[in-house]
């Protein structure tokens, strides 16, 4: 059986985008993945752990021919890296990204969209790993791809988004890009911040008491360790939502701290079997 | 051989408690682990998984004989419990505990403790599990376990209890009960506040928007799963340290807050960084 796509360009090889061309391969997808990016060493690296097919730096020969192209970069690049491809784009090709923000840069890259050929996706996968040598085949099957647009009219460019997520044994759920922000500044970006500051509150026991660290701690701040080029821009491209958030969570916080100071112990108690409540029904 | 303890009683039969009596048992350290409760119907059931050899809910025939006593309840209940068994110990039975605050609980033990039988402990060990349903053999081997009290002159009760850990394969730590619990209200403490606020306010994403939550936010709040009545007793026990680390914390998030509204790319960029080194550092 011939593969769906001819080729499939991938813009960025780190973690998520060597995970991507790793699964693509696996899935048989596509005949050619193609990573572009700026560093040739790392680039052959991707290449060399089956990652790509061809990689290159030069956009254009990346570029051409794909049927489909996902930018795989930090969320302040995805609308200029579309603006750089979009002149070797098919006006039919689907363009998709991979950020962890689409308000802004569904946006931002639709002042360069004239023919509607982007859709933004974010697939809710990954963690803390960066790199090409960390990339799994296996890190998007299961997990879920929020596409960002109406679920009603669907665009050619989010049909065929949508089914490259499905092929690779993703669940597609769609929201508004203003949604997916509200949603993630929830439940992805306040908590990478409240991760960060957990880690600084402790610097000294955590140079000092290393033994003394239990799994609770590390779980809680295994996200702490993510990159802060990252997760710098995604804090300033989902500034409103992250500022409300923080705004929200640092509310909460001031709750039980009044009620320690009140010595309120069924209020603590209620507030402690109330959140045991909310995060059992995750496991569910 | 002979095992170390003719018998070794364990007040409360929970997850600690039941893991504990698993552990004894396996380590061959006693030949009688003594199950002490309130619920008969609850501790036959520890009894059923070999969590004990024998079970009462009464304190006298439950101490009575016992080379170590290791009281595993509540840490309000710890003090209140000493005084309990006290009457049907020898003067020279060691006593401990396994609670996570250990200043007031080793202050308000010391009020009855005119033989100077009781050393606090705490096993950095467990997690947001409750119930003998979930106790396991092997949840203290490995893990670290901090003994209250001074490292240099040692009581008999300390050396015994030190030695109790070392056989079920922990590594003991000695710190002041003071130390212990400002060293606790950061790295266990507030994480877990931090865990119960950050699961509250996001009360409506884990209603509505479980499909899109991701294992960040899951790995980040298990331990907002943990028990009420455990917690709220160890918030208030805890309180002045714990006021301190919570200040210290809502600063850290005031700090990022105010870079993300300025948006100072290159003030969030070296905080995360900064908060990955020490993160990365505990994986060393």
């Amino acid at each position: 059986m011939e593969p769906r796509f001819k080729k499939v360009t991938i813009v960025g090889m780190g973690f998520m985008g060597a995970s991507l061309g790793l699964a693509v391969k696996k899935a048989k997808l596509a005949r050619e993945v193609c990573g572009l990016g700026r560093n040739m060493d790392r680039l052959k690296k991707a290449r060399s752990i089956g990652a790509a097919d061809t990689v290159t730096v030069d956009i254009k020969s990346a570029v051409t021919g794909a049927e489909l192209v996902v930018i795989s970069l930090p969320v302040m690049m995805i609308p200029v890296m579309f603006r750089e491809i979009k002149p070797f784009l098919t006006k039919d090709t689907p363009v998709t990204d991979m950020g962890s923000v689409k308000g802004n840069v569904c946006e931002k890259t639709a002042m360069f969209d004239t023919n509607g050929q982007f859709t933004g996706s974010h697939p809710v996968v990954g963690g803390e790993k960066t790199g090409a040598a960390s990339a799994r085949a296996e890190l998007y099957r299961g997990g879920v791809c929020i596409v960002a647009g109406s679920s009603k009219a669907k665009s050619k460019s989010a049909k065929a988004v949508e089914g490259f997520w499905k092929a690779l044994g993703m669940k597609v759920m769609y929201m508004t890009p203003q949604k997916h922000d509200a949603v993630m500044a929830g439940v992805s970006h306040l908590p990478h911040m409240a991760a960060f500051a957990l880690v600084n509150a402790n610097e000294e026991n955590v140079r000092k008491k290393k033994d003394a660290i239990g799994t609770g701690f590390k779980s809680m701040t295994r996200i702490a360790a993510s990159g802060g080029e990252i997760w710098s821009e995604i804090f300033l491209m989902n500034k409103r939502e992250i500022m409300k958030q923080a705004d929200r969570y640092m509310a909460q916080l001031g709750r039980i701290r009044t009620m320690v100071e009140k010595s309120d112990i069924n209020g603590i108690k209620k507030y402690i079997e109330h959140s045991k409540k909310l995060r059992e029904s995750l496991d569910k």
